[in-house]
């Protein structure tokens, strides 16, 4: 009888003493599950953005280059010449064009350079800091990467169809392949801008909370 | 005496009381002060930066309003004519001016619209739902916009300067006052995309967490 009290003791003491220790090592409180679990499929949920986000960068640094190089080495000479025309036609005869491959250079130069930083985002899927930058810079990217293809976009809709009110003519007739490509490097371009407008957005509904 | 341990006894009970229901009704645990205090602090921030968003987001209105009213005004005869030319200039005989006017009309109408939701965002700034909403229609409003102001901007630039390889004459000699303001309109639209952008980036700094 004493024995079995003393058991009896024994037992109630480790089980209040575990239950003093409890919320402070082993069993946490109401709010924790909630609270971890939350934790742990925000990171989840964020990873698969963030290695979205990496390859609809590659993507568009891809798109740009393309943009880039088939701008920039756009050339035609045509095999005969004339009196008044020098039937030779690059890309840097229009300034619009200069501007193109300048900027087309910095998009895709930047989304080079921004690939670490969305792997920093796989690697640390909840950090806000280096996500917040990305947004930054991808919304100065698709704003200069815009204004470059708006502009371009002017330029070869006039060089295709000229305009009768100002008296600038059509050159497209003569320069038939100078304007293929001039064409291809402005949609390429506007690829980019619709893979940089997805980043963007992408990025601002990871940093939401869950 | 007796009254005195009666007292005594009794306010060792209340007090006792209190501590039993304390955690549960009205001193919250250690953990409780920290979050509530960032609850607190969270929503003051953000409907700071909920009433900057409105105030950036009328400013870009008007200055699209403007942009609109100015390019779609813009007309210019001239008191003379030849055989050759009407000498006369109004900003749909130029197809990218057009598309300005009606991207510009969209981006107006869009902002002013989006004027509601802004104020749904100060009234509640933890919303996340609403403020990705705007996130997405202003990166594609800045885009448009964009596209708008680089496209006119390149017209204007080839009206100023003309282009000699392409044997596009300038027109400013004669129309003066119809690229005045044009010109005007085109920065009146970049302010209003440097505006959307900032709208952009406000907007994605207000829904990270804190």
């Amino acid at each position: 009888m004493e024995k079995s009290e003393a058991t009896t003791i024994d037992v109630a003491e480790t089980s209040r003493e575990s239950k003093g220790k409890a919320p402070l090592l082993r069993d946490p409180p109401a709010w924790v599950p909630a609270a971890v679990e939350r934790q742990r499929a925000a990171p989840a949920y964020k990873r698969g953005v963030a290695i979205f986000d990496l390859i609809l960068r590659i993507s568009a640094a891809t798109a740009a280059l393309a943009a880039t190089i088939t701008m920039g080495t756009t050339e035609q000479t045509l095999p005969f010449f004339t009196q008044f025309f020098q039937f030779q036609a690059s890309y840097d005869d229009l300034p619009t064009f200069t501007f193109f491959v300048i900027a087309m250079s910095i998009v895709t130069g930047y989304l080079v350079l921004s690939v670490p930083f969305s792997i920093v985002c796989i690697a640390r899927p909840v950090a806000a800091a280096p996500r917040l930058l990305l947004i930054l810079c991808d919304t100065l990217a698709v704003t200069l990467n815009t204004s470059a293809a708006g502009a371009s976009a002017a330029i070869v809709y006039l060089a295709h169809n000229g305009n009768s009110d100002a008296n600038w003519l059509a050159i497209c007739q003569q320069f038939n392949d100078f304007c293929q490509r001039t064409s291809g490097a402005v949609v390429a371009s506007f690829v980019a801008v619709v893979l940089l407008i997805f980043l963007v957005v992408l990025s601002a509904s990871a940093l939401k909370k869950h």
